[in-house]
């Protein structure tokens, strides 16, 4: 990294695109044994996700300094420019995402043993295999450089919408049942919510991704969220 | 903002930090705005902060674009770029809390009116404001250049988290007393940690106020925030 380097801008951005690769393959990782940490109630397994995430930064913060130093030292004009601050986002999104299977994992010692049932334990797994699925293909279609399969991925967080709102009246309905699940019951809404908002910078990423590559926006055609805010629990 | 400027770096820097300040100011108003929505059950005033944040939105998009072009234009050294990137950053933190306080408002018809007891509404209330006061100053200290005042700003930060645990605990309480309230406490969990995670992007904002002022990081002496992952409802 001297002053007089004979990279060129390619090879430069390369080398950010290894880093969001990096990225993306330990936010898969960090989710992935954030639940499975949850629900075989594993402490060690959770913890290494909270320390995982000390890494995470690192690349972050590794691959911000690249791109800034980058478009100081080129200059790089519309599409270079777009595709080096569409990294920076980029990683700005899978670093979250690190940070809320870190948030998932600081609760599998409150959320204990006992308290899941096993329907909930699938449901929260069903919803995270799709999650995974989102974060693990993103960052290959943005590495491959696959605009078209971008619109489908987004198109695929309604999904997880839909599976966080059943999640959700699931929960609520075993507080209703006994009040002794509430606890552990609060700490899975944590949990899903945060599932939820990974699927939401997972659209993020595919928004980027599409821009950097095509100079466009992908088509607005995404119903809202999380529909939970007008959401009473299943009878 | 053509191609032949003939502005300073100072006064194009400037014009960021009105952005800045414009963005807190929208941010507090948010915030505001939104928790007065929640405990007066006013869905118009909760309509209104979900459409100021496309007004958030527009401003990062700005101030996005300004930074960048002038790192572009102008390829800083050291000091300046460090301010131009800590603008980016804190525009980062300052629509996450715009965000935040839009996933409230949206949460207000759902709370509904019969649900809010007056003591959970006032600690409700009390939370805010607390976390209204470190977004105002933290945008004062960084536009009026106080690095000294952040570092008591971020350990302020931990009385939000002191009460965030409270009304946690609170809330936990009065979904066990009466099953009729869990589906309202559960959407005021989700406001109460919306205000945490504010307090958490001001600490952020204080941080990187603080590296862009001085060159250095803040000292680390601060405690982990949301301690809820380890607690139990009050007895």
């Amino acid at each position: 990294m001297g002053e007089h380097t004979v990279t060129s801008f390619d090879e430069d951005l390369g080398h950010i695109d290894r880093l969001i690769r990096d990225m993306g393959d330990l936010a898969g990782a960090m989710v992935s044994a954030s639940i499975q940490a949850l629900v075989q109630s594993d402490n060690a397994l959770g913890q290494r996700v909270v320390s995982d995430d000390a890494i995470m930064d690192a690349r972050q913060r590794e691959l911000d300094e690249r791109a800034i130093t980058l478009i100081a030292k080129r200059q790089p004009m519309a599409q270079d420019l777009r595709a080096v601050v569409g990294a920076i986002r980029m990683a700005g999104d899978l670093e979250r995402i690190g940070d809320l299977a870190k948030n998932i994992a600081k609760r599998v010692s409150a959320v204990g043993q006992s308290a899941t049932p096993r329907d909930l334990a699938h449901s929260i797994e069903a919803m995270s295999g799709m999650v995974l699925d989102q974060v693990r293909e993103v960052v290959d279609h943005y590495v491959s450089r696959r605009p078209e399969e971008l619109q489908a991925l987004r198109a695929a967080d309604e999904k997880i919408d839909v599976k966080y709102t059943a999640v959700f009246r699931e929960l609520l309905t075993y507080m209703m049942e006994d009040p002794r699940n509430i606890t552990a019951c609060t700490h899975l809404l944590f949990c899903a919510k945060n599932l939820e908002r990974i699927g939401d910078h997972v659209t993020n990423i595919a928004e980027n991704a599409y821009y950097v590559m095509t100079g466009k926006q992908l088509p607005l055609n995404r119903p809202k969220q999380d529909e939970t805010s007008m959401t009473a629990p299943a009878a």
